[in-house]
């Protein structure tokens, strides 16, 4: 059973992340570290003694449409959920203004995984809420949050975001929902919207629909999309639920995992409550400016969902090495005597959790790392507050994709290591293989985030961010060969080839954009981003590995880095290749696809 | 929907693995060209038009335990499986005197590959039908072979093999079914074996089962193991059914995938049917040598499982070939004018497809040469039959390990190039993945086939085997080189290299082997057998790209060579890395898992 790892997690944040330093510098407050201690102490119990043992039950009876419009969660979650909101945990980093404890990002990131570890189902939800508060806050009006917020703070009304439909998915300028303006300043939107995730379900007396859709006189693509607030229930001017509005949940999807998630198509605008047809929308931000509102949170939404595969990751690694030590099978090289070994202790096996445990351990870092910049940005002004801005807008993408190929590896790895008990549901460990694998497609594909990197992130500063975040990582291979530790091997020296070659990845890239090879820079996008995510891999563990507050774990993390280093860097120098020289074999061998 | 890939099985047939030379040749008697084409176009048609359909129904509906032993089939399969033995399928290679055909194992394989990819889990029958066949055949009496084979070579009764207990799954030493001897020389057979693939089902009038099982006196582990055969209704000596043995099935596991195929827990011997307690058995070759019995056919079904994972992999890539054809999405580069760009036009979709390709096909002419040399083997004597016999040895755990990864990794890429959709369980591109999974695990997990390959197969004929076998890979790098042909780009180089980190690698492992350093030797087992795999692949497209026998697909392969030659193959020098620098970090993390 899973055991949320507060102690790992903490590390990462004050060791690598950089949340012990700021928190030093009094840079985020005057938030404390026996603050941050409690409070994510706390997730982690509610993590693994409250959600955990909900998530194999949501998964084999999943979410069910009852017909009508009707879904219900499964058994046991309604009151989860309002245990969760009872906790507090929705409001962590929403504004005070509304019933929020405007906490750093990194806390929210952190109860996140633990969150996601226990039921990564159960954990959209929230994710989803937050992601609405998150929109709304920024972008609402005062009347519109006043009303709404303090609600969706709590928890008490859960909210999704309604973007996909069926023909528009990664390409949102071709979206065909409509909205109608009214004379009393409302709008009336029509139109379906598939993959709704919670967009109806038992747990809440409403549910917040953020909707983006298109006036009729909206300029075609993506300049003509605006983002409405569509309740499930009116709200009076009391605060009190009014009429129902014009909405409704056609069916939920038959899906590979996140079963206990209801993933929904919403119908908007049938009629079929009996009102005037059109669902009551509230604008949020100006008209037209729909998709530039999406995009002010839709970082710390991917940033949620690298989280999703950090959090399966670690699941799944906690699961492998407890039946490891537990299920034997022959004797191991050095085994003498009577019985069988455990098999954790087969090199293959060994190889395996290892593995699994350094790419959990760098995305996590990643992630948090990521997290970091996020506050930073927030908690900074001027040429600083640009520099972290720029730094989450880089991370983000690589944490988001790189974290998310890591949760399917490891989850897939974890079944592995369980032999045949592993392809059998009941031992749970093909759940966490099967809602793993819808992180790298939602929230913008993993192909859609190589894309951005190269061709939005690189760009940065002219170029110059990313350059100045490769000397950083190349002081840490500095640091990591002045420490002199045998324990460390040849980590240097791995470390100091994984960031050259992903310089020079680098480096290429931005020639051939500049030079205008679009197709050329496209072709290496995706193994750029893997090189980036496993070259901060290697360098976080061995960042980890350098500090040592004296908890006595500083030769495991040496022991862990140099693993990494040694055994999972070398493909960077492969990564590297493709990216340089990928291209032309790929526009080659087209003619086998045309 | 699948359409088997009669041209692609046919060409790696004759012009990889080595079939037309052979036919040429007459090494594989009076066989000839047409009666292969014929008998593989139509077992192509079987399975595009016959099988495929039925696979996502099988699927969904899944295998069911309707208590007291009963097992029924999904909808329509037992009338498949019945048009299945019609078309004479299940005796392509069983022996003349029993109704079978004798042809090469070659063509078994291809067609495995076609039933395969229309449904795994229905395939799965036949696979275990063929194998009970195959150990019956080689170690059977006269007497027994006379009253079960005939029905066996036909299909009329299925076969299942009885192997993993609970506690003995990859370590079979330490199963406990036990037999007792009869003084009617017969046996009787108790105990409980669990995973057993089509243990019970409702397509066949009877179940032929082949248990491994211990005698009171044998000795402990591994020697002390007998085989037997206990049908699920006693045979009289009329040929017509008797009573009903003392076996059942108690349950049906809740898998991953291969829903169709009903995983069974087995009970021998608890006297449920009113008759003396014990399952009557017959014993299969020599008391305490069933392992050995066993052994002679794990290499066909080992390859068995690989050409599962070219099945899945083949049809997963025609799936998302398909779908990136239709979906439109975005403006890919070069792009111009309005509406949208398939997606398959956009650089990344292209990557993962071709890789896809790349795989697929260097994981089909791996199994398919692992097939031609147990056939050479079979039509040669003398030295020249010990050298495809070894030949046979070495390439069966790369093909059972790599085309099992690869039909994980390809059935993955292809929900991601579906997008959201193929999260959906309705798409049908998720099945591959849930279904793919078991493959790396059955049959010998592909941790097991590492040290097997490492531990048994370096070694044959004192390492003289590979060494000469390496030395024909290199051939193939130079014959490219000589070919001067600019469409190779730079594939001979890319050859050689991966050519060169295998062979050092592999010189490495025999080096640690004579040293006794097993430990070592074995933590760099998995990465040396990817190396292999991926070394053929790039070999053997090579090899696909050098022959022109007019078909004008040759700048085709020729492209598909050379993408895996440029992209793929820089992963060697990774895995080198990991075989040969990779234990000591190995050894120095083990504390972590302490």
């Amino acid at each position: 059973m899973y055991k949320a790892p507060v102690e790992d997690i903490l590390f990462t944040l004050k060791h690598v992340a950089g949340l012990g330093p700021a928190l030093e510098e009094g840079a985020l407050g005057d938030l404390s570290e026996d603050l941050v201690d409690a409070i994510l102490g706390e997730a982690g119990r509610f993590a693994t003694e409250v959600v955990a043992p909900l998530g194999p039950q949501g998964d084999r009876q999943g979410a069910r449409h009852e017909g009508d419009g009707v879904v219900t969660l499964p058994d046991g979650w309604a009151d989860l959920y309002r245990q969760w909101i009872e906790g507090g945990w929705n409001g962590l980093t929403a504004p005070e203004a509304y019933g929020g404890q405007a906490l750093p990002h990194m806390l929210n990131v952190a109860a996140l995984e633990m969150w996601n570890s226990g039921s990564m189902a159960f954990a959209l939800a929230p994710t989803l809420t937050m992601g609405a508060v998150d929109a709304l806050t920024k972008h609402g009006s005062e009347a519109l949050k006043e009303k709404f917020l303090h609600r969706m703070v709590s928890g008490e009304w859960s909210g999704t975001m309604n973007l996909t439909e069926p023909h528009a998915g990664s390409d949102l300028g071709v979206l065909k929902a409509r909205a109608e303006r009214r004379e009393d300043g409302t709008y009336r939107i029509f139109g379906q919207k598939i993959y709704i995730t919670w967009g109806e379900h038992d747990a809440t007396e409403n549910i917040i629909h953020l909707v983006l859709a298109r006036l009729p006189d909206a300029p075609a693509g993506t300049r003509g999309i605006s983002l409405f607030l569509v309740p499930k229930f009116l709200v009076n001017d009391d605060g009190l639920l009014g009429a129902r509005n014009d909405l409704f949940c056609h069916a939920i999807e038959h899906k590979l995992g996140i079963h206990g998630s209801p993933t929904c198509t919403m119908i908007y605008g049938d009629g079929r409550f009996g009102s005037e047809k059109g669902a009551v929308g509230y604008l949020v931000g100006e008209e037209n400016k729909g998709l530039a509102c999406m995009f002010t949170m839709m970082n710390n939404a991917r940033l949620a969902v690298g989280v999703q595969g950090v959090a399966i990751a670690e699941a799944a690694t906690q699961k492998a090495i407890q039946y490891a030590r537990e299920r034997t099978q022959g004797k191991a090289p050095g085994h003498s005597g009577e019985g069988m070994s455990p098999i954790i202790d087969h090199p293959d096996i060994r190889r395996t959790l290892l593995t699994m445990k350094a790419l959990t351990q760098g995305a996590r870092a990643i992630c948090y790392s990521c997290a970091y910049a996020t506050d930073m940005a927030h908690h900074t002004e001027g040429e600083t507050g640009r520099h972290f801005a720029e730094r989450a807008a880089l991370l983000t993408p690589i944490a988001k994709s790189f974290s998310t190929d890591v949760g399917v590896d490891v989850a897939s790895m974890g079944i592995q290591v369980h032999g045949g008990m592993g392809f059998i549901e009941e031992t749970g460990a093909a759940r966490y293989l099967r809602d793993a694998r819808i992180a790298p497609i939602y929230e913008g594909t993993n192909g859609i985030q190589a894309i951005d990197l190269v061709t939005r992130k690189l760009p940065l500063s002219g170029g110059q961010h990313v350059r100045a975040y490769l000397e950083e990582l190349r002081a840490v291979a500095a640091d990591v060969a002045a420490r002199d530790d045998a324990g460390f091997g040849r980590t240097a020296a791995w470390l100091e080839i994984a960031v050259t070659d992903l310089s020079e990845a680098t480096a290429h890239l931005m020639a051939e954009l500049a030079a205008g090879r679009m197709s050329e820079a496209l072709s290496g996008a995706t193994p750029y981003q893997r090189l980036f995510g496993l070259t901060l891999t290697g360098i976080f563990l061995a960042k980890a590995a350098l500090a040592d507050p004296g908890d006595g774990g500083r030769e495991d993390r040496v022991a862990l880095a140099r693993f990494a280093a040694e055994n999972l860097l070398a493909e960077t120098a492969a990564l590297k290749v493709q990216v340089i020289s990928g291209a032309d074999s790929l526009a080659a061998a087209g003619r086998l696809l045309a």
